[in-house]
């Protein structure tokens, strides 16, 4: 087994382990320097959290570990191709790199609404299947001015 | 002031707030029978977490409030057109509907990646710009045939 393949491979067990305790089926590893940093399974029944999948709850746990909303120097190991807000989450958290097992096609064949999201993420605010309204630019817009203009800001 | 007027307005404050105390300049609220039933602010570097936006974080919320991880009958309020992660979140919620004032475009005007991670995306995984490596698909397909055939499951 190469050095992926084990980081894989805990990522899966914890995919089988979510299964066995009544969660999802999708477990996520975070890597730096060679070791294992964060593990975590998709919890979104289990606690009521439609925003804890794997990838989501391991970020947010390495982040917490090292004390930082910055995980550049770190790979994901997943077992399923990560979901729309997961892969922003991944964005956002600024991971090297990505490892993936299952596909957005196979979560979709065991009933996951993966494939869906990413198609309707590419519409247009107007053709999407949730009514998108936009009201008040001109007042939030205020704010943006006021972030734009602020000197000591903390930029992410 | 209208009632989507005034629900906007507290996203718009909330924001606001958040400049002031060192966050990002993001505002959103949830809304079921109108009524607010959650509140949040960006929280990304004050909590070191890079997936507290504010939309994800008052999902979080509304959940735990509610005590499910479905908030259909839910709307969103959000003082900017929502990234992709938070995107995601709003479907895996089924929140019902979605306010936004601010853009992306207005968003990445002042320094922010939402413009970005979408056009990310919309691109096949070989062509996106952190590295996606596929591995273990036989391993990890394992666990979605149990997941597939296990009776007694929590769809979501």
């Amino acid at each position: 087994m190469t050095r992926e393949e084990s980081f894989m491979n805990e990522a899966i067990q914890m995919s089988q382990e979510s299964v066995k305790n009544g969660g999802g089926p999708f477990g996520a590893v975070i890597v730096k320097n060679g070791k294992i940093i964060a593990k975590a399974s998709n919890k979104v029944t289990q606690e009521n959290d439609p925003t804890a999948h794997a990838e989501v709850t391991a970020i947010r746990s390495a982040a917490k570990k090292l004390n930082t909303f910055n995980l550049s120097g770190c790979e994901i190991y997943t077992s399923c191709e990560p979901c729309p807000m997961c892969l922003g989450a991944i964005y956002w958290a600024r991971l090297d790199k990505i490892y993936f097992a299952n596909t957005k096609a196979d979560a979709k064949d065991i009933g996951f609404d993966d494939s869906f999201i990413y198609k309707e993420i590419e519409l247009s605010v107007d053709k999407r299947s949730i009514p998108n309204i936009q009201i008040m630019r001109h007042e939030a817009l205020k704010v943006f001015k006021e972030w734009g203009e602020k000197e000591d800001k903390i930029e992410y």
